[in-house]
């Protein structure tokens, strides 16, 4: 357990530290067109999603989310006490992430963020996005294991382009982008809108899931829980 | 069945979102430059259109397109009523998936796009894109089950590339971007001709597929179909 | 035989289409940014080549590169009159495809390109381009045969930006496109430094190679060639 | 032993001339915007990393960096004058990378930077860039094999933006892009400061992993160290 929680927490640094940065970077960068810094902020991202959970998923899972913990919660895949200290892990890694990158770009380490995020467009778009980010997790964990860390990785990438809000998905990255005033923040007072709508999603997502992905193979499938027996033995 | 259906529209729904609302959000962004803007709409479209055929394809098959269903019907893979029924999914997912992307940017739900594509040009790409997406699916499905979700979208992400219509290859969503006025519309006098000629090049594929990837392996090749034996054996 | 042509020719010309079309795109979207329009064509290229490989490679090897039939015609893998039939299926299809981007974009079918790229530093440029796609390919398809496709696409998106020629890298497609006055034509007179540059890589790749990637199994390594002996068996 | 430092050579030899030709032609073309230009150098480095890693890894490890080649002495898979051995490879091939990438763009071969790259904000980014692609390679190859090479490029293309020093995170190619007066280059005074922290960095992630990643499988994990039966069984 005590390897799982190191393996959320470095993971949550890591993935926060990239997030904030490379919206700092990329806003630095862009000479004021937001599309190139969107296109950098998310090209980070994604890779470094695929690298954490690809490194640090035997370990833990490689959560990095309380909205998928809780949905774990509910499955009966960890126990209450195990998620509360995954959400622990969480926040106290990614938030020295978000520290982390105000040391690396020579901003004050902390701060709050003064960056408007609210209304129904935003929160629609954080609910579809968190439902989204579950069900792949849940669809591809099933039956195509192998492609979980490309599978969330790439959802990530399009969901920062077709929610309005960016797709943060996530309710402790959502507290710690409080603490950045940068490209990446949110005003202290959206947060709880923002991981409200979250927790919807995910909640739908999982219910969805239950039906849309049963327990045994889909019967007419030949070997669906097999992807690729030899993947390369060339 | 139900099953199937229900994959097929969220799928639809995911994906038609995902277009439309990439689109808003990257034109809203670019600053002018329709390249930048494009890039964004590419990514996230290619990016969840990995996912969901990773996370849908070994429930319904992943087609979230007529043409496809079309090409399965004649191929047996699928019954007509069965093909009548995916059409009807996907319409329905794909438009309230647009619908939604309308809502998430704040946008009236219900329009009708201005935006003019039509002329031999445009026709030759939809032709094409839609030959090569059918051809791509069949030649990957066949030898490389594996490869399926990267292959269509890899494919998409050329092909908004290389035609001057930006490739939609499918008729459903043409029909359903016709309701949104915005980046990715299309004015709904423009549907018609797109929707021929998606089933020309989806319709030509078939054939030439049929040539090209015989039923049993190639035989000077050493374990050409067993790159990844069982992807989502559809 | 006649698969293995009309595979060479069909991929040619999807191939020689994309990186036309896409330059054609790129360059009336970018605003003037050059470095924007040859994102757009490099993302293009890459992801088409990673489908025509992943789907034709077990029908004809996937060459539509005269390089890579020379060398694969040195190391006795074809006959010469095959080699022939190869170059000849790739230049016509590929010419088609060139000429099938000018109608999609409504420009003339029939041109010839006034760019100039010439000199010494564009010289070497192809020839390393060329030498590094053909080791690429040698080294990948010995031990690693399933990441051939990824591993030629992810070089061509490097080669693209590290060499100042763009990298060509293929005698087919530079002659292919001499005949398109676009962002990716080359004017016919500098078509030959191109070609003979390209051969002399090729040629120095297939003598490393034959150095660098012994025909056994390098001693010391583990299973280095099963990566991935069960890629997801779950 | 030859083979391996040849293909040390190469590998380096390739990458830098990547990383140091793709800045040139990025910044040559961007019209003045950095972070279209730093996308232009992300997408050629992480290309060019999985290229290399895929070829030439069953070879010699592809480590084309000291802080790897380090890690692996601790670590007792190579011997001290091995890794001696390995670290001339990779500066040699290296540098002649770097020439190579200015003969290739008509620039003077022989250069030093004038760029400044210091303070501590870029030493923290070098520290932790360099912390995480151990920790990437440490935590992948163990449990992982196949997905090694996507991984770390996929690092290196996050690192890229998430750091304010566009995380170098290699001894060689630091000392290597002193030698050029481009948009990778680094005055040389500042190259001292980038390979301590970068020293610091790596051996920090060499104990972490240790404790992170044990040499025996987690306990309630089915199958963790082979590396694709269960991609994450969490």
């Amino acid at each position: 357990m005590r390897q799982k929680l190191a393996a959320e927490a470095i993971g949550s640094f890591m993935l926060f530290a990239t997030v904030v940065g490379s919206g700092i970077m990329a806003e630095n960068l862009a000479d004021g067109n937001v599309a190139v810094a969107l296109l950098g902020n998310t090209i980070a991202t994604g890779a470094m999603l695929f690298v954490l959970i690809t490194m640090l998923g035997p370990v833990s899972g490689a959560h990095f989310n309380p909205a998928v913990s809780l949905v774990m919660r509910l499955r009966g895949e960890i126990t209450t006490p195990q998620a509360w200290a995954y959400v622990t892990a969480q926040l106290a890694g990614g938030i020295m992430g978000v520290w982390a990158a105000h040391v690396m770009f020579g901003l004050p380490v902390l701060e709050l963020s003064t960056k408007a995020r609210t209304g129904m467009g935003q929160w629609v778009s954080e609910a579809i996005a968190t439902f989204g980010l579950i069900l792949t997790i849940l669809g591809t964990v099933k039956h195509r294991h192998v492609w979980v860390p490309p599978g969330v990785a790439f959802y990530i990438v399009a969901a920062y382009w077709f929610t309005s809000s960016t797709s943060f998905a996530n309710p402790a990255i959502t507290i710690a982008r409080a603490m950045s005033n940068t490209f990446a923040g949110i005003a202290p007072a959206h947060v709880p809108g923002f991981i409200l709508a979250q927790i919807l999603g995910a909640l739908a997502a999982n219910v969805v899931a239950m039906a849309l992905f049963p327990d045994e193979p889909v019967a007419d499938e030949p070997v669906p829980n097999e992807p690729a027996p030899n993947e390369d033995a060339a």
